[in-house]
């Protein structure tokens, strides 16, 4: 296992060829699409499939060097932040809140400040790590909070874990915006009797108003025909994987 | 004109009656939707209509307290991050990025530390405001860099700019995910003539995999026929705004 500061770096090293595989989070119940996952993956990748997605349970912890202390600032991961800004407004709502890069990093600052009104919103194993005290317990805004990950790689990893679904992920670029474009790449995947368990649509980073979009679809089966039929229709089809998918 | 350190804010203080009017970003030809605006619109907020669009170009700028220093920290924003991410590769690669609340924020911490190696990402009011060094124009990756602003309101602002769209949003609650939902959804719009200028799913924050759909359109008439039609299919509609679009 090997650790590195952004998604982007993750990707990079895998691509790189320094690791075999790549765990990346791809989609948080709360917060959404991690973008700079599925942007890299469609826009500047080339041809990296995920093999697997493992659903993990998120639990979030307020914690501080001492559990009895003021609390005037409050440091995390936006996400996390986004996770846990219901009990915040409610049991902090004069507290300073400060983003950092990571829920990790967050937890080592405030350790390293036992002087400071200081807490952190990390997960349990930042607490053992730097020596934090749990001073409010499972923060996150609703107990349904899990992450999707993806593990990227040429070839199937082992995971010991249930699986729960098969899936393929498909990025499609439309020709133009007119009526009916993106209701005619639907009407082919409702054709195939498809049943899509998302679609978003992420800008193509070129101008406001274009887009590319990004679909699941809960799919155990040959899916060359579907592409063709896409393709026929002027749609340009990348695919992002097919995959099981393992909850924790 | 009153701010506010957050896009929540803005919204409760229009919401209390503090302020007329609130102007909050919803889109980024770039980094996409402010998920922070569209979700308290759709999720917590109770009837609150965009009264108008605003199209604003969007110009990121590297400063630091003087032009020649090293520099080893880049401070901003991380819609901001995001946007000039393809600069920073290439010219910082060595230097450490850390997110910020603003990047007003960014600005106002690298100057209060001439002696650090520190720079921020910050548009040319804030090099203004805080008497820093701009040491690289116009860092966003793309010169098409727009965002979106909707005006708030219970009735229509005067603004003094070209008109170039009249559009609707709404947000949609689909009753199931069976295959051909969203696309019977999809087929109304496309029956109506009515086209769709961005479909995005939002995590409905209950479960993994329940979203709700924002949908923009062209579209200057009346659409209660539209929001009958839909909601015949059972599908619940909020309607987020009628407003004119205006490009600065």
């Amino acid at each position: 296992m090997i650790p590195f500061e952004t998604i982007t770096e993750v990707i990079k090293n895998y691509e790189t060829g320094l690791v075999d595989f790549a765990i990346v989070p791809v989609e948080n119940s709360i917060e959404g699409s991690v973008h700079q996952t599925v942007d890299y993956l469609y826009l500047q990748a080339d041809n990296i499939r995920a093999q697997a997605e493992i659903v993990q349970p998120i639990k979030q912890q307020l914690m501080a060097t001492d559990s009895t202390k003021r609390i005037d600032k409050i440091f995390s991961h936006p996400q996390a932040i986004a996770q846990s800004l219901k009990y915040l407004q409610t049991h902090f709502p004069e507290a300073k809140i400060e983003s950092t890069d990571s829920t990790a990093y967050a937890a080592q600052f405030v350790a390293g400040h036992p002087d400071k009104p200081f807490a952190a919103i990390a997960p349990v194993a930042s607490s053992l790590e730097y020596d934090l005290t749990i001073i409010a317990h499972d923060i996150q805004e609703i107990d349904e909070n899990y992450t999707r990950f993806w593990i990227l790689g040429k070839t199937r990893p082992q995971i010991k874990l249930p699986v729960s679904d098969q899936k393929i992920t498909l990025a499609l670029t439309l020709t133009d915006n007119q009526p009916g474009a993106l209701y005619k790449a639907l009407k082919v995947f409702s054709d195939f009797g498809i049943n899509l368990s998302k679609i978003e649509s992420r800008p193509l980073k070129t101008f406001l108003g274009e887009y590319f979009f990004l679909v699941d679809a809960v799919y155990s089966g040959d899916y060359i025909y579907l592409i063709n039929a896409l393709e026929k229709l002027g749609i340009t089809v990348k695919q992002l994987g097919k995959y099981k998918v393992y909850k924790m």
